[in-house]
């Protein structure tokens, strides 16, 4: 087999808020140029210095009502009245060519995806105590105390499924849970099954007698 | 569960004579303090410049065979005459105080392994190329062609078993084989089964109402 069969990994990471998922994953993607990560879509409405297919692909209900029914969505999930979810077709064309794919996605989604992809491999991230996470999600002061409350109630609930992944990165110093993050992505390029493709040439050289 | 019941993980890295397996090795244990390796006991003569207990335990036979009797070994072979082994009791002991072992073994003794720790971690090394195989095991000149015949036909045995491991390493830039190797090493740690013994408290509090 040669490269152009090979698989990409696809990297379902999910987190509560608060833990630093956004920015590790951003710098991981600085890091990694063999890493993509899924744009989704979404319906609800653009904010101030968004832009269509960088931050979501932003759709109609109806366009995404349509997509649902057509099965395109590997996940999707309405949130307080707004759809999201994650494009199956872009991200199987991806992996098959040989790209990685991160998913930033909820407990929920990743329950999605693991039943349509079990291959996939899951890592959630936590920040480093419970004091942490509360100060982080309370804020300066300024948002309303139920705001907080439901942050702090959806965090609990995201980490109640962290077992359900197959990682655990403590974002206690960002540098080490980047490096952490990193492994692990290295790591799953080096399993036999995508190396035995990747260098199935390499090996039948080397069983073979000559 | 607190740190001292944490488990190590087992790696068995074995490789065809020539792939750079034993530098490799041991510039791991210069980079990760938590790795140990394991000294085989041994049957065959001490050799110039070797120590007891740094690169053998050197026993004699009717020790060794003692040993076997007892079941003590995980693995064990008789090599041209003289036996070689690995400890049961010293790799279950230094795994339950939470260190990572890793075993140098060849396919034989993996397979070995393998029965009796089936969570063990097999990592499999490989020189870039058939052709630099060959140039390493022919060495100077200076061996008896059947000599150097032996050490190419064991080295494609060893190959024909690569697939039975769980990760593939190529050692074509030493630098880049190693941090191959410690990006395996510190993905295990962050495994789910591993970091929920460690971080048991962490995750308790992070799902905990309050």
């Amino acid at each position: 087999m040669n490269q152009a069969t090979e698989q990409g990994t696809l990297f379902v990471i999910s987190a509560p808020s608060g833990a630093g998922k956004t920015s590790l994953v951003s710098e991981m993607l600085r890091n990694d140029s063999r890493l993509g990560v899924s744009i989704s879509h979404t319906t609800r409405a653009m904010r101030e210095g968004e832009q269509d297919g960088v931050n979501y692909h932003f759709v109609s209900r109806d366009s995404f009502e349509a997509m649902i029914a057509r099965g395109d969505f590997l996940e999707h999930a309405d949130v307080f009245g707004n759809y999201y979810g994650t494009s199956q077709v872009w991200v199987r064309e991806t992996l098959a060519k040989g790209q990685d794919v991160i998913l930033e996605i909820d407990w929920q989604g990743a329950q999605q995806v693991r039943r349509l992809m079990p291959d996939c491999v899951g890592i959630f991230i936590v920040p480093p105590s419970a004091e942490i996470l509360r100060e982080r999600l309370t804020g300066r002061g300024t948002d309303a105390p139920e705001v907080v409350e439901r942050r702090l109630l959806e965090a609990r609930e995201e980490c109640r499924h962290a077992v359900e992944f197959d990682y655990l990165v403590v974002n206690d110093v960002f540098e080490n849970a980047l490096t952490d993050l990193l492994a692990i992505v290295r790591s799953q390029r080096l399993s036999m099954n995508r190396q035995r493709n990747r260098h199935g040439e390499l090996l039948s050289g080397l069983m073979a007698a000559d």
